[in-house]
């Protein structure tokens, strides 16, 4: 009935007009001109809701680190590179909703070297820094719009991503467990949790366009009840 | 001249039958799971000679690590991750022939973390060992192909390319400048040096897909011309 009940909240464009931002895809941290660090993420997951979103009526800002996937059409996409920059953009168009699903990197380089290190040693080390936590930044903004975050795991998922919505003070998380190659991040299906503080959901596998469908209608029902309730 | 040469060489099929291979791409060195180290190699350059060593008869093998580009027609597609892995699939398929065109890492995690590392500290650091060095393990293997090497540097490029080719024990070393962005890596244009033991030609300005025929016909007289010298 969840599917029945996404189609009837896309039928009434139930986020028309609601401006909504959406973070996607990996960043990179540069270790110097050539090399950086990154993680697996393909951007297909963030690239869906942003799609659904548009499709329920919302003005869709997606904030997008380096994949190789086409913006949707009615979405406006603004390409980052590095964590710093994916925060600049997201305190520039905070919206209504905020969905964080960009699997951020956690640490950068200390500094970036200008030219290309070479490779004159056996063996080195990169000092690393942590990066800004984008949303629990978004979180805790004096204009915080309804935000959800992600939480891709490869042990205690929902352990992790329960403690994550209350320590980060989120309205709602989406779990996945990013150890089973099958879903997650390279693929093309998914499996997911959303949590929020009053209840939870488990969405089965299915194609990442059919579950953001399922998440933009849930976001949208969790959204308008907060509302409703404040 | 060298234009109508080249077309020359790949009219009369220059390289018909002969075994060549071609690494590409960027490798991955994972930190745990769901990070990893990289570098902006787009693989396109590794592509398009892969596919001018076809039309000039030869048969290919690409070896590519991660990239987002289709393998060209009639050629033998390996897909590696790894410098690791890189280099098997280089020692399986030597070739008479061997350009490594890939940007592989220098360096790699002295081990990868089996789940994914969580983000307790304010700073860390990763402890990197050299990765193999792939050229130089086939510059010297008994069965010795005729080998390529690529220069991608940032600063004093012919100097380093030159005394990479020495050092390494190469047949011809194919020099760029990635410090200007509108030729390198992630561009569809390239311009480059290729100096071997006994001269050099500088290439200008074109397509990766016009340079690559270029190359390719350089290659193959400098190839022809050590066997009728050996």
């Amino acid at each position: 009935q969840l599917a029945e009940h996404a189609a009837a909240l896309f039928q009434t464009r139930c986020l028309d007009g609601i401006k909504l931002t959406i973070t996607a895809g990996p960043t990179r941290e540069a270790i110097d001109p050539v090399r950086y660090i990154s993680n697996h993420s393909s951007g297909k997951m963030g690239y869906a809701l942003a799609e659904a979103a548009a499709d329920a009526g919302a003005q869709v800002t997606l904030i997008s680190g380096p994949c190789n996937l086409s913006a949707p059409e009615r979405v406006n996409c603004v390409n980052v590179v590095s964590a710093e920059d994916m925060l600049t953009a997201s305190l520039n168009h905070l919206g209504e909703i905020f969905i964080a699903c960009a699997a951020v990197a956690d640490y950068r380089p200390v500094a970036a070297a200008d030219q290309k290190i070479k490779k004159s040693q056996a063996s080195m080390s990169i000092e690393l820094v942590r990066n800004p936590d984008i949303v629990s930044t978004v979180a805790s903004h004096a204009q915080r719009p309804f935000t959800v975050g992600f939480a891709a795991e490869t042990q205690d998922v929902l352990h992790y991503a329960k403690d994550k919505l209350q320590r980060k003070n989120l309205d709602m998380i989406i779990a996945n467990d990013v150890s089973n190659s099958e879903i997650g991040f390279n693929a093309d299906q998914n499996a997911v949790t959303a949590i929020w503080p009053k209840g939870e959901t488990s969405l089965p596998q299915a194609s990442k366009t059919q579950l953001a469908r399922q998440l933009i209608a849930l976001i949208a029902e969790q959204y308008i009840n907060k509302g409703a309730s404040d």
